[in-house]
């Protein structure tokens, strides 16, 4: 039982610039959670942790703080050792499509828990949605069945998991708090915590269509996510990843599963390394099963948009920029995205890219093709991509960046 | 009409330390008043506030959308100049109370529209309605021809005053940006200068017993609000004065009226000048017309506590410190003053001090007397005076300070 303490007194501790003792702490985010603490007390100490910041105890008591309101899974039962990975979010970015079923194919078993996308950035539950038949909640009991058995789910996080984080969340969304780097770090590794994987791949995105726009503070919320971690006893590592470009050739919801399954098959563009298991059709096995286990029909004709609108490139030459808001925003507008929590998505919707900086452009050839149900929303959509891609003269030079730009371990 | 603004915009640009432009200013403000803006996005832009602050420019146009929100009210028919003043709050500060009724016999009208107290300083409305049959609750009309008839009239502010301010001071009580201050001056000035006065003299009180605690903070304050005055064409003058030491003699409800009368019957304590309309009678005379004007009876006998408590010197010496804090803590703590909005305050509790700082003290000579109606407080109270006092050796030299540390206009 936590001490009592009041509202007050701890957000002005924290406003003078203050840390924050265990006890005030565990209290807060309690009260929180049981509606003690108000909303509206809530928000104040949030900002005042965005701008004062929290040292790495607070972080670490504050996760432990957030875990304590729900329940914990418990994969000790498995025959298999667990490993997950999570994006801090970005633009086409599908990895964890392939990359479940591929880890699960080498024996280690992937116990995601994702969300749905918000804003700019996609939602790995929106994009498996647009596979006939395939259903995102699960319970604890199947979802552990699953595991033993095919070795990977993704499915969505029970209302159990870390109450308190879902409030916060959502009134973080409202109040301009969103990016605070110890409430960000918390709210993701509360959750990797609670269910209970053994080890954890965290991709940090960096870059204009990330959250963390500069490699500092990207690096800031990746070693607090780390220590966090390796904290609580799960082996954690984090990549620093690029996110100026989209990643592969697709943004939307139909599209990107359309596109991973064609790198399940081998035929991946090349932001994909090609492994074995590719080659040899186990991971795409293991999609396969992954995907049936959730009523989904894996062989199933995927969802189109009904409209499309083609940009042609205006002039021969080199591609050397597709920015990855710019192409983020227009697939959110084009309908893959939702404005708030509860709207619906198209699962057709979304933007497709021809070439990739560094490719050549003829003139007149498709550059992108937009995707949409609703052709009223092709113009809010270009406004988007205005200014958001470059073509260089023919014979350009072009320096590729990594897309890997620190590891932290 | 104000241009359509949304409240994480103008939150963010706060939080990242921009300045406000006056179409989001004026958004937010009404928005805010009529609920399309919620507490929880409010308390986060106050706390933003409280952390960045806001430039004269954003202040003055912070306060304009206050008072625009309400109606303003007009004295221009009166035969009278008007003039008023305000504390900032303090512990013992009754000047109020002899002040109005001494300038109203000088000829000037004196529109105050007060408080009540919160925390440990005391409110001028709960003051005077310790006297049998005062009511605080006038309107406008009543307000008008008090002015005119008698010179003076203390109320409570109606509702249709700066609405925005009502709601924004209720919700930074309880989510700690009481402190902030720009939101401090906006405040103060918005009702001031809606109320329409000619005239204010604003008395910022420094020290351990006040809100401000230094003499910068105290002066940032005073220059921001004598700022806002002026650009309002009020002629505003700011005091700066100590509130290290209590004020007079008592804190307390109806302590404080009974030693105001006694400072109007000309037998006041050092810390009020004397002044010839005292002499003459004629600030007591416009005093009894005020209070009955309001249905208070002067003549009747004040409440008193059912119990006291003596604390005695415990050796002979010089009283050289009496904390402002602690006595306002004791005040407070047997019942004077209220825990949150709406409690009712004791009329007799408060602290008497039988000595003032400089003054010399026999061994067990009454120091302070302590009244409640609840013999169960005394503990708490006593607690809060402990170490808030100190007797230095007989013959001990005390250099006073002054009670007016600075003036601003």
């Amino acid at each position: 039982m936590a001490e009592a303490h009041d509202a007050v007194e701890v957000i002005v501790a924290k406003r003078d610039g203050g840390s924050l003792s265990d006890s005030q702490i565990d209290w807060v985010v309690d009260a929180y959670t049981r509606g003690v603490v108000a909303d509206e007390q809530m928000s104040a100490l949030a900002m005042a942790i965005l701008l004062n910041g929290m040292g790495r105890r607070e972080v670490a008591r504050w996760t432990g703080a957030m875990i304590a309101t729900g329940e914990r899974m418990d994969f000790s039962s498995l025959s298999r050792p667990t490993a997950d990975k999570h994006s801090t979010g970005g633009v086409g970015d599908k990895i964890t499509l392939p990359l479940a079923p591929l880890v699960a194919a080498c024996g280690v078993a992937v116990p995601q828990l994702s969300g749905r996308g918000l804003g700019h950035t996609g939602g790995t539950l929106d994009k498996l949605e647009s596979i006939p038949g395939w259903r995102a909640a699960l319970s604890n009991e199947e979802m552990l069945a699953q595991l033993e058995d095919v070795g990977a789910v993704v499915c969505a996080a029970g209302a159990g998991l870390a109450p308190a984080d879902k409030k916060l969340y959502a009134l973080r969304d409202v109040t301009g708090t969103v990016e605070a780097i110890p409430l960000i770090a918390s709210s993701i590794m509360s959750k990797k915590i609670a269910e209970g994987t053994g080890a954890l791949v965290l991709d940090v995105k960096v870059g204009s269509g990330a959250f963390m726009k500069s490699l500092d503070q990207a690096r800031e919320l990746a070693s607090t996510m780390v220590a966090l971690g390796q904290d609580a006893g799960v082996h954690t590592v984090a990549l620093l990843t690029d996110m100026e470009t989209p990643l592969g050739l697709t943004a939307g919801n139909a599209l990107e599963v359309r596109e991973s399954v064609e790198v399940l098959a081998g035929a991946g563009v090349s932001d994909v390394d090609p492994a074995d298991v590719l080659g040899s059709g186990k991971a795409m096995d293991a999609w396969r099963r992954m995907i049936e286990a959730q009523g989904g029909d894996p062989s199933a004709e995927l969802p189109t948009a009904r409209e499309t609108h083609v940009v042609t490139a205006p002039a021969e030459g080199v591609l050397v920029r597709l920015d990855a808001m710019a192409v983020g925003l227009a697939a959110w507008r084009l309908g893959a995205g939702r404005a708030r929590q509860g709207d619906a998505v198209q699962a057709g919707a979304g933007v497709e890219w021809h070439a990739r900086p560094g490719d050549g452009v003829r003139s007149g050839q498709p550059l992108l093709t937009l995707h949409t149900d609703q052709p009223d929303r092709f113009a809010r959509a270009l406004e988007s991509l205005d200014g958001g891609w470059e073509i260089a003269p023919a014979g350009s030079s072009y320096e590729p960046s990594p897309i890997v730009l620190d590891r932290i371990s």
